[in-house]
């Protein structure tokens, strides 16, 4: 038998070949736990029969609207019911998902619908500020519905019909179209923009529904997860958890303002189980004052990409009950594609060390291919030696399909087979990755290169820093030099000098930032410090 | 925009897609958890660095004989580290893995060694009476690898080279061809074939994958499952668990001997969290002796398919701390596509209740699409009335690529674009199925049908039963009326008048079995009862 035997009258059939799509899993647990309670939004309550009812609603209005394949419906809101359906109502209709960064202005957001070419805009009623700027910017203006969110405050209706009443004008049967191809586009996520105009990264249903199943896996869900949103749904599609949850046949806890003394509440009344952020979401679990916390007793689940807590803090959110998973990835894919497993024998290690090892960005998904840290240029990888930067590369099937009208960005990003996050790093022996930095965060200084994040590291480590961001200003004599900017906590002092001695106590010398400025640090609408804001105060300090 | 724009310079590449393969979850856990225990067996331990290092070293040895893409590798084993390495290794070559049913005699071997074209067969020693005899009906001799297995009884070696020296000459560097698309056939299982020749069902990489996780979501799996092989890997690739447990780092407690004494013992010892079976299974840890249990505090998930265990016993499980979960599929469907999925709620229903609701066989994996009860021969849907029969249907990416040359088999399987399992069901009002029989169980007494398992299933509530079969005898006034065969529980009595008794309080009169064979009821070597051989002896019962 030639291998011709295996390929003979066993082809693809409507039997035993289906597109994989996350839209799958709304159907199957709707069928399956029909009265499970699905959404948690302030008083109200919805079932995994009532999302699937309203998210058919949903396509079905939108596709009476003449919505169809290959269309842009974009959505401007925080986490709340509307936005979680519109993970699967639109998609059913064959149209692509554009979740919109609600900490945007006007003008950014107006080139981001004129770019991705909207023709339906869902908006939240308190962003409506953002949303008048921004319509009165864009080249053609979609169709405007509002979402009058009962708990929103202030702002006003833009639209020509408010989402509860667009929806029940919906068919509650409704059947979108077959999806043809997996491949084809599920969503349209603008990446932030921190250089120029945000590039529109494109993800599709394989990708989509690998990575939900992915984030199951990496962080050892079980069944009915209770799942709160401090992420943003905005943010990569909140990390595809929407389509986790639901596969998991889990409650979604909404969350419209993201504080302290919200996320202790909502883990108390509610019993969540697991959340996900950036740092500053751990920032306000762990800074919340006497006041803003409610008591639990139950364990929750903590994954957080960026920089991960110094001991002092991983150290306390274990003591309260938080298990914290350092996982990370870019825009590019899906959110999370690396993750710093953790073995069962670290646990012996003292906080000091467990830090250090859950704070590297770790080793890829199960649903994810190819990690490497490797030469920039040739692609060659680095030695496994801590040591060796190099840039870190990605490849797989939760890498993007690539940017919209962006051939050359696409071609750029994908060159020589894999894609170039941009991030530098080391890999360590045991095959974990640990950044370094951003190509454009180094600082390079009497032709040293200085990781600022190595630096920052340094910095949260004193017991008065809140937030710290280190950047390069322009030096003659060296080229450049490292500049410190600090946020303390509340009540909290210390000098230039101090921080100085510290950072000298724990660094090489020429790491240790020549001035230490203290304000605050701004920050990004996903909790990332914004770096490039600080470089023009930097040549000044 | 047209759809165009989310189609244009939007193409796969090296970067962003990957044929999926569950093969890519060994280098992933190997290089996170190379230390970690993936094998236990006797006295056995191997690493996960082990377990990759030999899987490519069995897959060199093998492509150094000349093994390649296309080609068939058959084992007849145990559940040794042999049999999980070969899960590995003989895919990674590109070849098709073949695994035999070691409770077949020697010409049905011989059928599959020819039918399928094996160039290689991997063989335990304790097996060889059987391989031996298969061997001397073979049309072509492949080439025979001994495992010498440590805890193998009797038996002798057969071929030219014993398995440990095979792999010893592979090299431990070996890296397989790319997998160019991931519809290609993985492995070749070979339905029982109660009637007529068996065929070969070919399952391919893709689905492989999906199952794999599938097994991880729907069972509610965390990382690091200590999973006990009590089912027989050759069983449709034990379930696609040997992928599972890869690509959660779990360890793979293997079992030479399935019998209460070695079940309970690896279960205190080695602490295991899941176990899957046969009902055969769950009888030997039902019905064991004071002597054959080993004590333990944690508690046992079982996943066990065909026939759930009655209240009596479930009860007596759960007291015991085993949970059990009820799946539901077929070679065809690479193991297990339909779980009773439980509901919270459910717990407070009486121990009666519960197993009424466990015994339905319920509904999709997540990874599954579609799932339905329906008119053989029109695919229209019955009503979800929990009576109307139909059969059972099933499409999806965990439904098999097709039969091994048998084009006309395969067609049918897949007529009108679902394939048809053959078994009879019902649907409930919620969505769950219960299967009623197979097709070919069936009793039609006056015209009425009689579901044989619904007979069984009150005998099995009998104390003293600890097997029944129920098949047709035929009757010239009725055409056909049932037959009860019951084999007692070791040391228990009953007689015919009180089983028939028994069976009338419990059942509709034309239901119940017109005699009662007591006698050991015949079972296969995965635990189905066999009904074929009890037809003849119904005839003058």
């Amino acid at each position: 038998m030639s291998r011709q035997a295996y390929e003979t009258d066993l082809d693809k059939n409507a039997a035993n070949f289906q597109a994989l799509t996350p839209l799958s899993f709304l159907p199957r647990t709707a069928l399956t736990f029909p009265d499970r309670l699905a959404v948690i939004h302030g008083e109200r309550r919805l079932s995994w029969a009532q999302v699937h009812e309203r998210a058919r609603r949903l396509a079905s209005a939108l596709a009476k609207r003449g919505i169809k394949r290959g269309d842009t419906v974009a959505i401007m809101s925080p986490n709340t019911p509307a936005m979680f359906e519109a993970h699967f109502g639109v998609p059913m209709t064959g149209a692509v998902l554009n979740t919109l960064n609600t900490r945007l202005d006007g003008p950014a957001i107006a080139f981001i619908l004129d770019h991705g070419e909207a023709k339906v805009l869902l908006t939240d009623r308190e962003l409506s500020p953002i949303i008048e700027a921004a319509l009165k910017l864009v080249k053609t203006r979609p169709v405007v519905i509002d979402i009058d969110d009962m708990p929103a405050a202030g702002g006003k209706l833009l639209g020509e019909i408010e989402y509860e009443a667009f929806i029940a004008g919906g068919d509650a049967g409704y059947v979108g179209p077959a999806l043809a191809d997996e491949w084809e586009a599920i969503s349209l996520n603008y990446t932030s923009g921190t250089t120029g105009n945000p590039k529109g990264v494109v993800y599709h249903h394989r990708g989509a529904y690998l990575n939900a199943l992915g984030n199951a896996i990496s962080w050892g869900m079980g069944q009915h997860p209770v799942y709160l949103w401090t992420l943003p749904m905005f943010h990569c599609n909140g990390w595809c958890f929407p389509w986790t949850i639901t596969a998991l046949a889990g409650t979604n806890v909404c969350l419209r303002r993201v504080d302290s003394r919200h996320i202790y509440q909502a883990i108390a009344e509610h019993q969540a189980t697991h959340l996900s952020g950036a740092p500053i979401v751990m920032q306000m679990i762990c800074n919340a004052s006497e006041t803003e916390r409610t008591r639990f007793n139950h364990q929750v689940q903590v994954m957080t990409a960026a920089a991960p807590p110094p001991a002092s803090v991983l150290a306390a959110m274990q003591r309260q009950g938080f298990k914290v998973t350092h996982v990370y990835g870019l825009t590019e894919t899906y959110g999370p594609c690396v993750v710093s497993a953790w073995h069962e024998e670290w646990d012996g290690l003292d906080i000091e060390q467990q830090a250090r090892l859950k704070a590297r960005q770790g080793v890829p998904y199960e649903v994810q291919d190819g990690l490497m840290v490797a030469d920039a240029k040739t692609l060659k990888p680095v030695p496994r030696d801590g040591e060796t930067m190099g840039e870190v590369f990605m490849r797989g099937n939760i890498v993007m399909k690539g940017y919209l009208k962006n051939a050359k960005a696409t071609r750029e990003a994908f060159a020589g087979g894999w894609f170039h996050s941009g991030d530098l790093g080391v890999w360590h022996a045991d095959g974990y990755i640990e950044l370094k930095d951003r190509s454009k965060d180094i600082i390079i200084s009497g032709g040293e290169n200085i990781s600022s994040i190595e630096v920052e590291g340094v910095l949260y480590r004193h017991p008065a820093v809140a937030f710290a961001a280190v950047v390069a200003k322009p030096d003659e004599k060296w080229g450049e030099t490292p500049v410190a900017f600090v946020e303390l906590k509340p009540g909290a002092s210390a000098s230039e000098a101090e921080i100085v001695q510290f950072c000298r106590d724990n660094l090489a010398h020429f790491k240790c930032p020549r001035a230490v400025v203290f304000t605050e640090v701004p920050k990004t609408s996903t909790g990332k410090i914004q770096k490039f804001l600080l470089r023009d105060k930097a040549k000044t300090a």
